[in-house]
């Protein structure tokens, strides 16, 4: 694979976050479920953003987010995903090309505006997620870039993008294109709401389309629908090669044909907010993995990029990733 | 002043600030004077945002982050700015409105888009800002809202805004508006470079339509065009009541008739940005004034919410300003 130009390509959702602080009761007035990601509507999102304190904006989503940490590593990263073209849009568009990732889906001029996600972050740390989907509900086959996928040694989907049949019916075309042109295919599980509404499709693409699963404890026991962590592990190794299972402050979990590599979580000072632990996780994995390092390795970069997100407020890292590696030994 | 709605309420332009890190040599590459504010175009705007690094957005403009730091010492404030009916002027409403500030001022529905700041930030935490006026600068007399000027105890009127005729009148408008209601007028100068451009409407508005004088050193000693610090001081002694300078790391001088006051800069563990360093000391010490407070506290609050603000990336207080006073002992 060593003559792809790209590491790893993510497909997502291209999302501006904007991110508050709140308490418990703020959460308890609007109803909302501490920790988990809904969808909402235009007129949702613009009664809970009255509602809201003070906040800061920055570009999001789950699949950028893990390109952005790849690029922090030094990895080569492309992303695919559907903004408007309006203000928001251009903040998208430039944060990720300004990391050095490549980004070339064309804007949406008509139609909903660019997709945003309200975060509430709780002094735990826990983020609750109110994402307005906009432009990027609308991603369809005709927003792959099969270029770009011919170009990459790993192609990462994003499960929060599973949620409209046109969006599966792309996923599914750009899994059969990674496919043709050698590249891997992982696939977060992103939202154990999200595999719920769509478990049967979320099974068929893990089966016939996936080479790597990434999920949480909620999300694979909820795919396969099982109580344990250890029944829902077996179940993915069943279905593809390999699974990537993290589990919060309890470590990960690498799952393989005959392994299972337990890795550590790595200390962290002060939680200030989780959001983003497990799309840097993925970052630090799969730049590990696009390497050709070991899969411990590959585990520990995760568990140092997940450490990072979760010291600040916000998904994207604020000091190199690649510097921190080297500091830590995992890296030359 | 006891029965007045309104402690502070500022005039000044409605900006969303897009911050981000560089180095010397990319000031170097863009032609860019560090440390100082220039006014740029459409065109100009869109080409340094490409060549800029990853930034984050926030709602800023420098008297509005004077009344967002007031509201965080718990004073009452009210702001008038301009933007526009688009996603970063709601960006604007917002946030300004979630600090508990009174802000009406109708959103124009043509025109030119919000303004914005690109600000870079050195690492020796000096700010070069590269503003697009946009909206904000059609700002005029019909923006002027005279139920709240007359709510005021203090008017705070931004220099930065001082650079076309209109918003020329409108300052003089509210100055009279102010006296007429019993309000103090406060003036800042902003920019060296703006006090260049309009030398004499400036010095004619300081002598005819203002009780206080905030400026820095640069700032008061190119309004009078002389030398030294102590000239300029007694020159601004001649044309108002009192002249608030800043000296950096060298603290601030309150000059009043009769007195003359050094105030002591906070020390700060680490200068991380010192974009807001003079918006929030004025916020400090308008707080101070607002309050019936003698002159050298007003200063020790400026000077505290100077440095909150330089220890951090951005003009926004991030902790509450009324637990720093009390905990430094400053307010009860």
């Amino acid at each position: 694979m060593a003559d792809k130009t790209y590491d790893v390509v993510g497909i997502g959702n291209a999302i501006v976050d904007i991110i508050a602080r709140c308490d418990d009761a703020f959460l308890s007035k609007h109803d909302l479920a501490k920790g988990f990601m809904r969808l909402i509507d235009a007129a949702e999102a613009a009664r809970l953003y009255e509602a809201m304190g003070p906040a800061i904006e920055r570009s999001g989503g789950s699949a950028a987010n893990t390109i952005a940490g790849l690029a922090s590593f030094g990895g080569r990263g492309g992303f695919i995903g559907r903004v408007a073209a309006d203000q928001f849009g251009g903040i998208f568009h430039h944060d990720i090309r300004s990391l050095g990732v490549a980004y070339d889906t064309a804007p949406a001029i008509d139609g909903a505006p660019t997709a945003r996600c309200l975060i509430l972050v709780t002094p735990d740390g826990e983020r609750t997620m109110n994402t307005f989907l906009g432009a990027s509900v609308d991603f369809a086959a005709a927003d792959i870039d099969r270029d770009m996928i011919a170009a990459a040694k790993i192609v990462y989907l994003e499960g929060y993008l599973f949620d409209r049949e046109e969006a599966k019916a792309a996923f599914g075309e750009a899994a059969r294109a990674a496919k043709a042109s050698g590249a891997k295919v992982a696939l977060s599980l992103s939202d154990a709401f999200c595999v719920d509404r769509h478990r049967a499709d979320f099974r068929h693409l893990v089966r016939e389309g996936a080479d790597i699963v990434f999920a949480n404890e909620k999300e694979i026991t909820a795919l396969y629908e099982v109580n344990s962590f250890q029944e829902a592990a077996d179940a993915a190794l069943q279905d593809c090669e390999m699974a990537v299972l993290t589990r919060s402050e309890v470590g990960s979990l690498i799952v393989a044909k005959g392994e299972s590599i337990p890795i550590q979580a790595d200390p962290v000072a002060k939680v200030v907010d989780l959001t983003g632990a497990g799309d840097l996780y993925a970052a630090g994995f799969l730049f590990g993995l696009s390497q050709g390092l070991p899969l411990p390795a590959c585990g520990r970069l995760g568990s140092l990029a997940a450490a990072e997100a979760i010291g600040h407020i916000g998904a994207r890292p604020e000091t190199s990733l690649r510097q921190l590696a080297q500091a830590s030994g995992v890296l030359d």
